[in-house]
């Protein structure tokens, strides 16, 4: 069975009584740039309250090898479990892409969602023809957007580009400038013969460049941001299985990182789109 | 007292009647940026046995807090201690920036020197008027090398710019490529309104760059090697304290690195300039 489908083998273990639940989301990924779905999120879900873990102290874990991406998902999701989470959000596409299996066997009282399903499924509700999608080396080396697609569809035409660039670039604040024209044009020019109908952001730090890949490839193609279909596909399954917070819940947040280093402000509020409030620095594991 | 007066002091611990030692050298890195220093190594003193370790499970630690920079640098010189090595050397930069005074008081039998004061020490006998030292953001926000200079000489002019693309371009390869000539006129820019007179590498990947950023300076500007500096500094420091391999040694390469991921042999051989041989994963902590 595809595992985009787990989800709704797990929402059974959840009691349909319960109206509302007030209980936080849990949302964690390698290092900030998930801070793109927390800001995503407190928009599609205000009342949502929500608890956010970046694993800065071991960032970025797209070079790593799968046993140690697997350790390390599973260590985030313990945390966060710790903190009475009702929901957990793997924001982090190479822990969604290589270790979404294992966390969900660990933690089998907890449903877990991660961003690549949501990207393959606003991917599925467009029915677009041809798709391409972008991120990172270990992201694009998995095939999981691929396969996750071609497991439900397989008339969708599908290409994969690794751009490692687009990390740093954004980190630098480079994501409308020169470099990042010419970066895109360097990964992205073969697109350029036959335009995709679809392109699907497959990384968390790409929502920022997505005006400078609209700009460099057409208006014609729909850009799919994996920060807002993650949004839509958490709001989904809330409402689905009755786990929605009340309206009247203010929607809290509180963000834990593993390691703080002196571009940790800079960096936070870039994703985010505004300062970070009640932060804390924890240990998650011996490193 | 200045750091670098550090291996003066150590090297008494050595006794002086030892004629040759062929224990290795031990070479440790965050990643396998440091395998540009085995190669120059390699070439200054073929006759050394070499053990070289990347910390390729934690790799970047330039983004990463001084205590967990202090506890990785020590848990690898742990691991090159534990093989028998008659010298470490730093090849990380911001190891060497932040950690070395702390590796060497726990292992004050081992003398440790850095790639940071070799860089250093090479600029200070070319008695430039003018520097430029250029690095990531943890090693210029260090303002390791500026004091490492102005700690022996005043009277040189010293400018530090901060390079966080430099290492990504390198690694995807792109180091004499249209993006990496704009992104080292983005960077150095400044620097041609008033030449230095030398240009400091203070990374381990910059050495792929040194031909493009000549084209782009001037070939007026001295252009310092910290992979080169950092052999020639360990040759001087082995001779003078009666440490070097006797002449009829093959001088062998052991590779140790912390992950293995897929892009591991193609980063290694463009460091490395050769392909990697009698290499070994090892976990040198608990993550």
């Amino acid at each position: 069975m595809p595992y985009y489908f787990t989800c709704t083998m797990k929402s059974k273990k959840v009691s349909a009584s319960a109206k509302f639940d007030n209980r936080p989301i849990g949302i964690f990924d390698s290092g900030l740039g998930g801070l793109t779905v927390v800001a995503a999120m407190k928009k599609a879900l205000p009342n949502e309250n929500i608890i956010y873990l970046g694993d800065t102290a071991r960032v970025p874990y797209g070079d790593k090898s799968p046993a140690n991406i697997i350790r390390f998902g599973i260590e985030d999701a313990s945390f966060l479990v710790s903190k009475g989470v009702k929901l957990i959000v793997v924001a982090c596409n190479t822990v969604s892409a290589i270790a979404l299996q294992e966390i969900r066997a660990k933690f089998a009282d907890v449903p877990v969602i991660g961003v690549l399903e949501a990207g393959v499924s606003a991917c599925l509700k467009a029915k677009p023809r041809s798709v391409a999608v972008i991120g990172t080396r270990a992201t694009a080396s998995s095939d999981s957007y691929r396969r996750g697609i071609h497991a439900v569809d397989h008339g969708i035409s599908i290409r994969t580009i690794a751009c490692p660039l687009f990390v740093p670039i954004v980190e630098e604040g480079l994501a409308d400038n020169e470099i990042s024209r010419l970066t895109i044009e360097f990964y992205l020019k073969p697109l350029k013969k036959e335009l995709p109908d679809m392109l699907l952001l497959a990384c968390t730090h790409y929502p920022l460049l997505k005006k400078s890949l609209q700009n460099f490839l057409s208006k014609k193609v729909r850009i799919v941001d994996s920060a807002e279909a993650c949004a839509k596909f958490a709001e989904e399954y809330l409402k689905k299985n009755s786990l929605s917070a009340s309206k009247s819940s203010t929607g809290t947040e509180r963000f834990y990182v593993t390691d703080m280093p002196d571009s940790f402000f800079k960096q936070a509020k870039k994703f985010l789109g505004r300062d970070l409030e009640h932060f804390q620095k924890v240990s998650i594991s011996e490193n």
